[in-house]
C-alpha cells in the first residue's frame, strides 16, 4: 500500500533529492569517491557549498550585505548562539509555541527578554496587539509553529532587526527578506535531511555586544570562512542543494506557495466541513499552511483512537498530533504531493460515513 | 583506472557503510520511507540510535557509569562545550598539533590553563617529559594529530579527569575507557559521513562548575534525553552504525589494530628504505597509524611537485601534505585496504625509479 509521508519532520523531501544523494554516496561529481568520503576542501565540495549558498540566495532573492551559511547543531543550538551574538541588553520575543518558548529561555541566560505570548490560550494564535520595543536589540519571531498548527505569514516591518526561526516554513512561500536582520532553521522540513542548519544573516547586525563568543559560536567565524571553519556536514549540504534545484525546476517559491495554498485549502475545507473534526485554529489567516492540525469535536473524543488505527493502516504515516496538543497533524510542506492530502480526506470521509 | 582514498577526512569509509545508507535512503527499515524523511520519535530510528550507542559500548568495551552520546556540530564545537561543561578553575593540556591549540584557544574563554606543548618542533614529538597537575579540573589530550602525523596510543594514568579527542582514531586500536573521564570526536574519519559528533561520558565527571550552561551547550540535557533533545542528524547516525556494524564483522577493534599495524608498517618501512623521502616523525613510537606524514628530503625538494602530480596521475587522491607542514600525508583509516598502501607504495618506487 502507498504510504503516505505527514511527519512534522524529518519530513517528506522531494524524490529528486533522495535519488542525487544515492548517486553521489557512489560516485559525488564524477571523482570516483563518495559524497561521504571526500574532502571538504576538495574543489568540487567547494563547488557544491557555493552553489547551495548562491542558489539560496537566488529563490529567496536575498538582498546584497547578507550571508548564506550551513551549520550544524540545529535549530535549537542557534537559540544559543543568537543571543550569544545579538543580545547587547534586551530581546523582544513573540512567543508563539513550544520552539520560540524555548528560544526565549534560552536567551533569558545572556539579558533581558520582553515577551508578547499567545501561551494563554495554548498557542492556537497570532498576537496582533503589541509594539515592538526601539530599546531591544532584535525582534525574534517563529513564523510557523510546528506543534500549535499557526503560521505568520507575512514579513513585519520592525525598527529593530528583525530575527526569525524558518525551520518549517523556509522556501514555502517568498518572503522580503530586506526587512530581516536574520532567518534560520533546521534543514529537516523543507530542504533536506536532518543535520544541518541554514542561516541568513545580514552582516551589519552584527557586532554590537561586548561579550567573548566562542569560536564555533561566532556567526563572524562562519561568515569569514565560507561555513567551513571546521568540517561542515557536507552530504547534508549536497543533500540540501538537490532539494534547492528541486525547488527551482518546480517555477520558485511563488509556484510553491500557490501548490502549498491549494494542498492546505483542501484539508481545511474538509475538517471545517465535517461532523468530526474541528480546527483549533478559529482565525483562519493564523492557520499554518505547513502543519495541518485538527481535533475531534469534543462530542467524538472517544473516536480519536480509532481514527488514528484506520488512518495509519490506510497509509497515513505521522498523523497523530503532538502530545501537547493531542488530536491529529498532517504535515504539508513543499514536497508533500497534492494527491497525499486527497487520500487523507477521502479517509477521512470513509471514516465518518462509517461511523 | 582505480581511485585510492587518502583523504584525511572526511575519508574513506565501508563500502558496507554506502550501500546500507543508500538502501535506507529508499526504504528505511521497512517502513516505506527514507532515512531521510522519518521522524526521529519513530519507533525505527529510536532502535537505529539505540542499537548505534550500545554497539559502540559493545566495541569499545565502554563500563558502567558512561553514556554515549551522538551530537552536532564537529569535534570543534566540543572544544567550547568541554570547558563550559568541565573547567571551574583550570585545565591542563597536552598540545600537540593544530587540534590541540584550537582547543586550548577556546578553553582559555572559562578559566586557566596550562599546556606542554611540541609546538617548538613543529609538533613532530609527543611530549613526555611531564607532570599532571593534580589541582587542574581535567587534563585534555588529542590522541591522534592528523596534521603532524603523530599518534598517542598509550591510556595515560591520570589523577584527574582525562579527556581525548579521538577523531581521526577512534575504533582503530582497543583503549582502555575506564582511564578517560571524556572521549570525543568528529565521525568523519573512522565512522561515518561528516555532521555527527560522538562523546563517550562518564556521568560523574559532570555537574562541577556553577556558571549556567546554554541548553544544548550542557552535556546533561543530552544524557538525559538520549542525544534526542532536539533533532539529531539521522541519516549521519544511521551510516555511523554501519561502519560500527562492519567493525564487528570484521572482528572487532583487535583485528583492525592488526590490520593497520600492518598497513602503517609498510608504508613506514617504504619511506624509511627510500632514496627520496623521509619522515619527520623522529620517534617511531610516536608516529602515526591513521596519518602517516612524510616529506622528501632536502636534496631533492625540488621534485615535490613532480611526484604529487605522478601520484595523483596514478590514482593516489589526497596525498598533499597539509600546507602547515608540506609535503605528502597519507591517510590509512580503518576503512583504507591494503591494497591502496601497496599502490602507493608501488608508486612511490616507480617514481624513484624515474629520477
Amino acid at each position: 500500500m502507498k504510504k503516505h509521508n505527514f511527519y512534522a519532520g524529518p519530513s517528506i523531501l522531494p524524490e529528486f533529492t533522495y535519488q542525487e544523494t544515492i548517486k553521489a554516496i557512489e560516485n559525488f561529481a564524477g571523482t570516483g569517491l563518495s559524497i561521504m568520503s571526500i574532502s571538504h576542501r576538495s574543489k568540487e565540495f567547494d563547488a557544491t557549498i557555493n552553489e547551495a549558498q548562491s542558489m539560496f540566495k537566488k529563490l529567496l532573492n536575498v538582498p546584497d550585505g547578507y550571508s548564506v551559511l550551513f551549520l550544524g547543531g540545529g535549530a535549537s543550538m542557534q537559540f544559543a548562539m543568537i543571543p550569544y551574538n545579538l543580545l547587547a541588553k534586551k530581546a523582544f520575543f513573540l512567543e508563539t509555541g513550544t520552539w520560540s518558548k524555548k528560544a526565549v529561555k534560552e536567551a533569558k541566560l545572556f539579558g533581558e527578554v520582553e515577551v508578547v505570548s499567545s501561551a494563554d490560550k495554548n498557542f492556537s494564535y497570532i498576537p496582533t496587539d503589541f509594539t515592538i520595543p526601539t530599546d531591544a536589540d532584535y525582534f525574534h519571531i517563529t513564523t510557523n509553529n510546528t506543534i500549535a498548527g499557526t503560521e505568520i505569514r507575512k514579513d513585519f516591518d520592525s525598527p529593530i532587526p528583525l530575527v526569525a526561526d524558518m525551520s518549517s516554513d523556509i522556501l514555502s512561500r517568498p518572503v522580503d527578506v530586506s526587512k530581516y536582520g536574520m532567518i534560520y532553521g533546521g534543514a529537516q522540513k523543507n530542504l533536506g535531511p536532518a543535520g544541518v542548519t541554514f542561516v541568513i544573516i545580514k552582516d551589519e547586525i552584527l557586532g554590537k555586544v561586548d561579550r567573548q563568543i566562542p569560536t564555533m559560536l561566532n556567526y563572524k567565524t562562519h561568515i569569514d570562512k565560507n561555513s567551513m571553519f571546521n568540517t561542515p556536514p557536507a552530504m547534508n549540504i549536497f543533500a540540501t542543494l538537490q532539494t534547492l534545484k528541486w525547488i527551482e525546476q518546480k517555477g520558485g517559491v511563488e509556484v510553491l506557495e500557490k501548490m502549498n495554498i491549494e494542498k492546505a485549502t483542501i484539508l481545511y475545507d474538509a475538517i471545517d466541513e465535517s461532523k468530526f473534526f474541528e480546527s483549533n485554529i478559529k482565525n483562519a489567516e493564523d492557520r499554518s499552511l505547513m502543519n495541518i492540525t485538527f481535533v475531534m469535536k469534543e462530542e467524538y473524543k472517544e473516536l480519536e483512537a480509532d481514527f488514528l488505527k484506520f488512518a495509519t493502516e490506510n497509509g497515513m504515516i505521522g498523523v497523530k498530533g503532538h502530545r501537547s496538543v493531542g488530536g491529529f497533524r498532517a504535515s504539508t510542506y513543499n514536497a508533500l504531493p497534492k494527491e497525499s492530502v486527497e487520500a487523507l480526506v477521502k479517509v477521512m470521509k470513509e471514516f465518518e460515513s462509517k461511523h
